[in-house]
């Protein structure tokens, strides 16, 4: 193994994010906060000096490196700049606990969302800043971003990185070179969020509140600045929120398809279909379902339904209502939303639509195939056949997301919370999603839990946002073998 | 298609079945049950004419079928055996509600043992027999009886419906004929549950008892006599239980082998090893866990436990403690065995422990492919690799699993239960257990569930019991074309 790569990437990584405090160090300036002024600068001073220090010991790493390293070094980069990403809310006290700070960067980074604060507008506006922009950052890739602002030399291997940290059962680059697909998706993402940012601003949100909603809308992440989340904010925000939110769950490839004036191809994209087809159906159905709770109202139910499914399917996790009170087939719904997620390529979490059609295109297949043992039956998403590599992935990938599924709640019960509240809890960590039902419920957090339980949510978030393997990739002894 | 021989062998299967209600109407005319004696005579004659018109309009059938036919065979089967296996209970008025009645003859011949009655003392022991009499006959396979015991005529067309029955990620013939096969299997199976009336008789309990307690134990079917399922029976009879139940979870074939003396082979068999390995742990944990409920004596609760693990994970039901009651971890781990579920080739239900471990090594093996992305990673059970076809099939078969369960989970939400209560309950049915948690728990019933639900939880039962996709096929449009 090329141990001195992953070194030195790591390095650049650290170092990269002392810039990154920046920009909450100087909210927390500005508003003269010198407590958390210090912790930000404290933890920039660590980043600088520990990412400094592992790029110089290894700046004569080799600059081949296989499949194996870039696991690793996406894995591995994603813990250490959590680690360090929680500084500053412990330093400063305003979380006391590390675990906690560690829970709550996390749940920033990989777009979750779920939050251990009880009071979260007893935070400074720099740590609230902090947060939601670690959903921007976690929400299209923290290496990606590396890839789109650092000249990482040449060489196939960048690939690698994006594959491992791109959401969806396979990686369609934009354009040939790895660095342009990165900086162009980059250029959507910032794009997107300014318009959001401007929808925000129209509707009289303030400046602060609009960056910090449209950050935590981008990366669909789900952290709200205020204890209600968005439901003390006008119906207008909330609209803006909903048709945003739905906009961030889109396979970004197709917003360039869009630029490239290639708009049927867009519009017609069978995930896109999918995706719209369960969001209207789901708010149709939860509209019928919880109208006797608003009087027989349907607009007042309509604009609750569509907020919660918009951000449930996406994975953002905000709420404008306590859906935990819902009935039981709202719920239900809810919960099934949770697990379906967002599409492919996209910032959204969950199992994602593009494997929804393979996993029912596959089954199709299978039932062909035992009623004509002979017959050849391909496997064809927007005309192209899908390769017997793919899909075994994304078979592989549904039964290592049952057994963590499994092995998570069982650790959570010991919590002896009702399965209920375990079961969403997980979920809710695994599709980073963010609040869950029962005990979990969006008018509550995840303070209750044992550290022990925090620690399996966190791994649930990040083996969420890195679709499993990488991480996975980190138990097996032949990863840590010195030799190929 | 050829429809002439699937009217022909359901007609057989009718007659036969007219034969089925002997027993049980044996025994009411024993106790002089009037109304017992005529329902069961009624509902003989309708299936003895129904199925003597059938088998001769359609006698002029062609030997010739293939898998479709023998898909549908079964499936239309089970379905026209279930039909008029419900008319005793609704002639009787012993069950008034036809599709109550319809509920109780599926959970039977399902096995899974769930009961839509409150008092089932209430029920005469005729109706009390047939229930039970039901799960021995489904536990088995009731076309593997067929084929046992009718003259089938030659050719290889009986593997079909064998395999098209018998529950597992593959079949595995004893012996190469068909015939020979389900002849040694059902000799097996009767020497097992004659052992087990022993073991009760000598422990005191009634010849009645005895016989229905066997029969509900040899088909893991977890239908009891007695209102509190099997708690007023003596801790002695309850071991024998546990013991039987665990020794029907196992694959027969096995027992196969040691009657032929390759004992080694068998007792070393990899899926008996992580059977035994679960049931040893989960009995382990939960008598740990519920110690305190037991004042802290190892001796009941460990009672208790390891009766509880067996019945849950051979998916019969019988119950001796309200594990309802029982801390989180203890119900989660529960929930967790109704899913994995007993050995292939048993007549327990559930995925089964060899679709886990064929699950758990692909998932290495696409591990150490995307490690290794040139090696050649093969997927080897018991010394011998297991066919790519085998793999794809029990992965389409989790796809199909999922998508059934959210579906079903979906329209039971209609009835406003707790999300566990419905979530459990369709576990309960998915995977021919009887018993879930909440409203439906060991000593509750699925009584309160509306016809729609009911509805939904047979067709569960019945698509549990059929490994899914001989029912699935009747769903393809292709199925019902006239030509191939």
């Amino acid at each position: 193994m090329n141990r001195k790569i992953i070194g030195k990437i790591l390095g650049f990584l650290l170092v990269m994010e002392s810039f990154l405090f920046m920009p909450p160090a100087f909210i927390s300036w500005m508003d003269g906060e010198r407590v958390a002024l210090t912790a930000f600068f404290t933890a920039a001073a660590v980043a600088a000096v520990v990412g400094g220090w592992l790029s110089h010991t290894c700046k004569e790493a080799e600059r081949s490196y296989y499949a194996r390293e870039g696991f690793l070094i996406v894995s591995l980069g994603w813990i250490v700049l959590s680690a360090v990403g929680a500084l500053p809310f412990w330093i400063s006290k305003e979380i006391p606990h590390y675990v906690d700070a560690l829970f709550e960067v996390i749940s920033g980074f990989t777009t979750t969302g779920a939050s251990i604060l009880t009071n979260v507008e007893g935070l400074s506006r720099g740590m609230l800043f902090w947060r939601s922009f670690t959903h921007w950052l976690g929400g299209m890739g923290i290496l990606v971003f590396l890839l789109a602002v650092v000249p990482m030399g040449k060489g196939g291997y960048s690939f690698n990185l994006l594959r491992a940290e791109s959401p969806g059962p396979s990686v369609t680059k934009l354009v040939p070179k790895t660095r342009e697909s990165a900086t162009i998706l980059y250029r959507l993402y910032i794009l997107l969020t300014v318009l959001c940012v401007g929808f925000l601003l129209l509707g009289g949100m303030p400046l602060f509140d609009s960056l910090c909603t449209a950050m935590g809308t981008a990366g669909t992440g789900g952290f709200g600045i205020k204890n209600d989340s968005m439901a003390g904010y006008s119906p207008y925000l909330q609209n803006v929120c909903t048709v945003f939110m739905a906009l961030f769950g889109v396979n970004f490839s197709l917003y360039y398809l869009l630029l490239l004036g290639r708009v049927r191809e867009a519009l017609f994209n069978e995930e896109l279909r999918l995706y719209v087809g369960i969001i209207l159906a789901s708010v149709a159905a939860i509209t019928f379902n919880i109208l006797p709770l608003y009087g027989g109202q349907i607009r007042g139910a309509l604009h609750d339904a569509a907020f919660t499914v918009s951000s449930i399917i996406t994975t953002t996790g905000f709420a404008t209502a306590d859906f935990n009170l819902w009935p039981q087939l709202s719920r239900t719904i809810l919960v099934v939303l949770m697990v379906v997620g967002a599409c492919a390529g996209s910032t959204g979490g969950g199992i994602k639509c593009a494997r929804v059609i393979l996993l029912t295109k596959s089954l199709k297949a299978h039932i062909r195939q035992s009623l004509h043992p002979r017959s050849v039956n391909l496997i064809q998403v927007e005309g192209r056949t899908v390769e017997e590599e793919t899909i075994q992935g994304v078979n592989t990938y549904m039964s290592a997301y049952c057994a963590i599924a499994v092995v998570s709640v069982l650790i959570l019960a010991l919590d002896n919370c009702s399965i209920e509240t375990n079961l969403t809890a997980m979920l809710a960590c695994l599709n980073n999603i963010g609040p869950g039902l029962d005990l979990v419920g969006p008018t509550s957090n995840y303070f209750h839990f044992s550290d022990l339980s925090k620690i399996v949510l966190m791994l649930d978030m990040l083996l969420g946002r890195l679709e499993i393997f990488p991480l996975l990739v980190m138990l097996s002894p032949r990863t840590w073998k010195r030799t190929a």
